[in-house]
């Protein structure tokens, strides 16, 4: 079997390597992204963001538990762009202490890029590409959702979970204020804790100011650590998933995902024909220089070259 | 005439028109550019940087009058991107004020976009374009020099200039640091001033740090509130000029400006054709929504198509 055949197969060491040659951009990824692309559409991509602090880890710990005993498949994917280098330790601790390592049915692994902010959006799309090829049933990628960046990347995901706690205090009302719009459910996690009947009222109604569709955004109350109200949620994200088909919604959305990959993916064929060093580009570089032609003809030919 | 043809006479409202089309990137404004490009090639364009404060727009107001009485022709390009809608004021009053109002040979104009940094640079540049085709013999390109973006725009001028003054403290050096490596020319201004002979003194030492060529950076002593000093630098200018034909410099900065400019247009061609409501795109949306085609060979399919 061939590198895509076997990440189609499910390996866990195949997925890996794929993602790895996906961070690298390594020669040929382009080709096999095609080829995965086409065998995907099948996974529900589940984003779940909030500040530091609100137990998202420990949650997605649980979710994936729980997914894991009603007989789905789990791939998780973790963006941190504040922290490139920290995830995937984190996540290696996680995945030890965990009982789901040595489990087939469940790949996690850190997103890192040492580029640009777009490049890791652009990183953990492709990553979604992979483990939707690979058959798994749920897809959940999990951001610390503080700036534009993280909302860039929570974009990708079909169900997009906002998790808050009691007694964060304004700073984090502000980062929630932020996400309001991109929150299809709002998970008030640690709902065991002195204020939380206060924290669920604010967000009540903040919700007020939500953008207004036929999907009523629910809050859902967890404690991650004791596993309560997890399958609560996980009954929420279905409900959205099944919202989304029967309005298609889910159709839009994968429409807003496939016009973002279309326009990254011609941004990089271009760019990479008309880099300093390639003779055609080089050529008409010299001609706009001494006016023989000009920026808008020279475009025109070199893009009609491709 | 038509409109690129009035430009080419040198005809100042026209000049203003033709710059204004280019803010609001008019229809056909890139073809009258394309036109206005292939028509120059004439003008010296020195870039003016230097924080607020430096007394830069005098100098450059006296840098003007001194070309004019040395029978050359000069535009003027303001550019402040953290100041969009003051600076067609501050220069309104310079031009009433000067006694450069009314004649034909001298162009003063802000460049101001509301979108983007990267639209600010894109309109310099292309305002060049449009002053060089007009027959202008020096191209003055003012910018208040803090951050990359300033860079960026001043990195389309053949000769730069970083204007500093003395006692501006501590910041301003980590700002005239961050200009050491692109500036060409250093003007120390308000040379009469106290602690100007150690400001002189800190200039020669930073440039020990610059890149070395063969072109050795001189540090021209101005008063630009008496014109002190402006006949010199205006020769410096000069000098750096004639090194760079000399060297073959000119013709790599013609190159890279060149190759920014195509790169820009490439963009902005592709862009514009892989948008919401254009039936191709839209068509491919759809197949890579729906799985039956994939990113890579949509975007191939859609450059092929342009």
């Amino acid at each position: 079997m061939n590198r895509v055949e076997r990440v189609r197969a499910g390996e866990t060491a195949s997925i890996a390597r794929m993602i790895s040659r996906i961070e690298r951009r390594s020669d040929g990824v382009a080709d096999e992204l095609a080829q995965l692309h086409r065998a995907g559409g099948h996974a529900h991509i589940i984003g779940v963001t909030g500040a530091a602090g609100s137990g998202k880890s420990t949650l997605v710990g649980e979710l994936t538990a729980h997914y894991r005993r009603a007989g789905r498949t789990v791939g998780v994917l973790a963006v941190d762009p504040s922290s490139v280098f920290s995830g995937g330790a984190i996540l290696g601790d996680r995945i030890r202490m965990s009982a789901l390592s040595g489990d087939d049915g469940v790949f996690i692994r850190s997103i890192a890029t040492r580029g640009a902010l777009g490049g890791l959006s652009r990183a953990a799309l492709d990553a979604i590409t992979v483990l939707d090829a690979a058959g798994k049933d749920v897809i959940v990628l999990e951001t610390v959702g503080v700036g534009q960046a993280e909302v860039d990347v929570i974009s990708a995901a079909q169900t997009v979970a906002v998790v808050s706690v009691p007694g964060m205090g304004d700073d984090v009302q502000a980062i929630k204020a932020g996400l309001l719009e991109i929150a299809d459910v709002h998970v008030l996690n640690k709902a065991d804790r002195d204020g939380a009947q206060k924290a669920y009222a604010e967000l009540r109604d903040m919700l007020r100011f939500a953008p207004r569709t036929d999907w009523e955004v629910p809050i859902q109350r967890t404690v991650a650590a004791t596993g309560e109200g997890v399958e609560e949620l996980a009954t929420r994200f279905d409900e959205h998933h099944e919202w989304m088909s029967r309005t298609g919604e889910l159709n839009r959305r994968a429409r807003r995902t496939a016009a973002t990959r279309i326009r990254w993916m011609a941004e990089e064929i271009v760019l990479d024909r008309l880099r300093d060093g390639e003779p055609e580009f080089d050529r008409e570089v010299d001609q706009v220089a001494d006016m023989s032609t000009d920026p808008l003809h020279a475009a025109q030919r070199l893009i009609g070259a491709l």
